[in-house]
């Protein structure tokens, strides 16, 4: 039986802290043989420059082969079903198959069509779990621990998967989760919520600021991602003096996500977050595959 | 000089039973060094990633080094011509070339103006001798020997690179070869034709189903893609309890090339094909650049 | 401080020559442990089938890892910027980014905001330093030295990156530089220049034909390029059995540029330089980063 990630849920705390153990180590950028033999196809329904990158990146320096396909060209534009799609690549031996896809569910349905391991890059707007768990890791390499920190998460968190996986991970481990945006922005949720940016900034110790996903919103305008970032762009005035940690899963939106001024501050994450994201999905892999 | 696969007359049955031996070993799918230092370009003018995927992975599981060219964006478009384009990427001193095209008879011109392999992965539809082979190796793998066997080739024939293929490897292999199909789909051949899939299946020992080739039927429609469906589907009515072996060189139209019920069958070995696939690729590459 | 190649001027003489020695050992085309555990981006924000492949190829040669990314399809169209996708690039601890850009002076721009090499792969009408050095190795490989040499350069020059790299590194080596153009196509210059390729010809110990580059001038009409291929194409009759060489950085435009009688004669190095390009640009990857 493959283990699987498409959900946070998937691991355990104690599984999670083996990888970020692994993760740990790969920091040093060196080149092992952890997944030597082991094959890895990359499969991107949606395009991901970023997360396509990391995960090869990942896979490359632990000596594992890796296959990128082209899917918008693929066989499923030649009548295939998307589960035929995995079952026909799962026929050529990978040890793991990293899919990204505009349908949320679809990594965990191909998990039961698959021998491999299937690994979530990226379900519609439901999960994200390596976002999660290497913004996690940024928080433990900060702190060492959740527990009694506040952090809040701004933005279109109704619609974003990276929020999803950061509060179920955040939560597990111990923190107080605070979700700010404007209302149409808003989940349904039990966590504290507020319109209100600089009340959420002056209890946090954290901030992490979503991706505006004007993909996503077919009426989004300048006018509605001006008046956006007036109430929840993160600025200097803001944050002040204050010690608090700025992180973005990225691509930033400058100035209407983060300021710039922002994001040249070193209590800002965001290439952090980059780097560590390279080391904890190598550390994915290790733990699954290895 | 260089040895090419551009038909699959290119090979003796000697030299066929010598692939077939590396690929035996292959079907392991372990990592080997058998083509370590090797350079194999993937050009592919017609879009595959199911092809250009299987012959990727077999280069890498031999440690061959693989650099996939992405044509539609190519020189070709600068003006270059396609002799042109194939005389500089032999220049770089690849090993082997593996060429996709919607032209019959390129690889084998190719093939006269470099220095390296040429593998025809389909050219129009003049052959896919690739795909030739895994079929046969697959047909010997359950049966030993194609002597007193009966094989039906059901649907576009006349379009179909694959059943060029299998028609010259079967009957050389000692197979009887029967072709089945509407009377537009029925080449001009001396081999057995007939439009009753059902008097075809009792005789057959394996049924090789073929894509119903939408995208080279301008006039395709869906009342034209059911009326072929009734007649050349292959349903589990049809096969009943019979002792036979269904294959299809994918991707599949389910429910129009073969039925549900039908790919979901042991005797169905459209997922053996796939697997049979990368290492009948392997052992070519070993055989012609190793 | 890493080393990079964003304009020819960036290195010495001392540091070309030794660039030189490396890749005249790589020209056997065997592959080497020189750039193992290392990690090249390419990042063609331009298509280009045959400088990307040849730097892939030449980083595989050294066995360093190679990330291809798609820019097309990139961050960038999320509303990055280019810094920022630079920056992420460079937070995965690549050893070199390799970029094309249509707009000159990005690759330069670029090197600031990284710690990796960057290495130009053409930007704009700017400059293409590693066609430069291979041009250059390619001319030295015939000549052991370019003192009382004449060099004619003929085709659009105003609009090459690739004559302004040829322009600088054949003056600092010893050439003589003579322009061949129509009006429209010679620069502004200290250089000599013609309109008459005969003329230039005859004094010429190498010829340099440049790409007529069609998607550059929107009015470009087959009467133009013909007009163009009357005064300027590069015929047999122009070289008669005068000892001369002819390069072209390719993709030749047959009977436009060059005819074909030419392409075929052992006096034109084409593919020649295709061969050099690769063994330069490792050479190049050996000494930034090796």
């Amino acid at each position: 039986m493959s283990k699987h990630l498409t959900h946070t849920k998937d691991l355990s705390k104690e599984e999670i802290l083996r990888i970020f153990s692994y993760a740990k180590e790969y920091l040093d950028e060196k080149k092992r043989d952890d997944l030597k033999g082991k094959l890895i196809i990359n499969i991107f329904f949606e395009n991901s420059t970023r997360t396509r990158s990391s995960f090869e990146i990942a896979a490359l320096r632990l000596s594992a082969d890796v296959v990128n396909l082209d899917v918008a060209r693929s066989s499923t534009a030649k009548g295939e079903t998307l589960f035929d799609t995995a079952a026909n690549l799962d026929a050529m031996g990978p040890d793991a198959i990293v899919v990204r896809h505009n349908r949320a569910g679809v990594p965990k349905i191909l998990s039961k069509y698959v021998n491999c391991s299937i690994i979530n890059a990226g379900d519609g707007a439901h999960q994200h779990p390596t976002q999660g768990l290497l913004d996690l890791f940024t928080l433990l390499q900060k702190w060492g621990s959740l527990e009694d920190k506040t952090i809040a998460i701004v933005g279109d968190i109704r619609n974003s998967r990276v929020a999803n996986s950061d509060i179920e991970l955040f939560t597990r481990f111990g923190a107080k989760v605070i979700l700010v945006g404007p209302p149409q922005f808003l989940p349904k949720t039990h966590l504290p919520t507020t319109h209100n940016l600089k009340e959420a900034i002056d209890q946090a110790d954290a901030v992490i600021s979503l991706r505006t996903q004007t993909e996503r919103h077919a009426n989004a305008t300048f006018a509605s991602l001006n008046d956006y970032a007036t109430n929840f762009k993160i600025t200097k005035d803001l944050i002040k003096d204050k010690d608090i940690i700025i992180m973005h899963p990225g691509p930033v939106h400058r100035n209407i996500d983060i300021a710039d001024e922002v994001l040249e501050d070193e209590r800002c994450l965001v290439l952090t977050q980059v780097k560590n994201g390279v080391a904890v999905r190598a550390g994915i892999l290790k733990y699954l595959i290895g």
